[in-house]
């Protein structure tokens, strides 16, 4: 092709491989980036570098970090008897915008899948069993998926901390609110029936 | 927040500003990034500054390049008597698409607009007359956005250019290859009709 130009080829690549980035957005960026002044992009190239050197993971809980324990394992008024369990970091942040949790957290970073060799040790399950030993934690609260992944990591879960002690709670499934009984699909309202509440 | 992390919200911000990106695919993007190896991030952002200090703008027609002059300019096979006249290199590309085109370009880089204070030096008329000139070009291809700028951009070229006895022609107005009479607008329509060959 007589236009192709290496290093705005290079680049517009690197950028198609992000999320949510197909061939025209990437080349419709690369477009913008040329207009941009050289401090811009160089910003633009530093500050990518520096987040993926400070951004660690928190020792205790795996959460985002640029210290070695993240801010909420590090906030005194968090209650350190409640660890919630979620599957990614973007998960904690959903909980966290709720600003109904005050616990602690522990990131799995994965789902148990024998299929694909996931098993206890990938997923961070030996460091949680610690935590709980080590701080008496009094609740756990599941917050996985509801997918088949999510609900048999929840049950395994479930089978080696109960010998410990600690009560054992879910995230409640049922109706979404403001969602209409219309459009919910039957697994769903089943579950909203057998877990009824009382008014 | 609890969740603030200097470097994640520094390059959250930055990919917001490129076209297209959102706050949350910004996020999804971020984390994305923070899953990649260094070398992955590290390959990036390298990329991002070379091709910065690689691109040019080729000095006959302003088309991009890593040389002085663009490939196309350099392409002895193209016809040097006919140039296009466009307003982004995006334009360009989207024409060399087509395949139908084998002469040369001018990439204005910008429209005539008085209220803007963007006059004739600002999109590079000077160079394009320079060029008309050393070149004896016999056609000029007006190949701008059909808008009120577009139109009276090339209403003000046509002026002067005729005098330097060249031809000048536009993108033909017309239907969509493709395209159904009654999605069409009426303008569009009319256009067709007073521009209409015989079959």
């Amino acid at each position: 092709m007589a236009l192709y130009i290496k290093s705005v080829e290079n680049l517009t690549n690197e950028f198609r491989k992000l999320p949510g980035i197909g061939p025209k957005s990437a080349k419709r960026i690369v477009f913008f980036l040329l207009k941009l002044s050289n401090d811009d992009v160089s910003r633009l190239s530093r500050t990518l570098v520096e987040m993926k050197e400070k951004v660690k993971i928190c020792r205790s809980c795996y959460n985002l970090t640029e210290e070695d324990i993240c801010s909420i394992c590090r906030d005194g008024s968090r209650d350190k008897k409640k660890i919630c369990i979620v599957e990614e970091v973007s998960d904690l942040i959903i909980i966290e915008k709720t600003g109904e949790y005050r616990g602690l957290y522990h990131i799995l970073g994965g789902l148990l899948s024998p299929i694909e060799n996931i098993g206890p040790r990938e997923i961070r399950i030996p460091r949680l069993l610690e935590r709980v030993r080590d701080n008496n934690t009094e609740e756990i609260i599941m917050a996985l998926n509801p997918t088949v992944e999510g609900e048999s990591t929840a049950m395994y879960l479930k089978k080696i901390l109960s010998p410990l002690g600690v009560k054992i709670t879910k995230l409640a499934s049922g109706l979404p609110v403001g969602g209409d009984l219309e459009y919910a699909d039957e697994v769903t309202i089943g579950r909203a029936i057998s877990d009824r509440r009382e008014l």
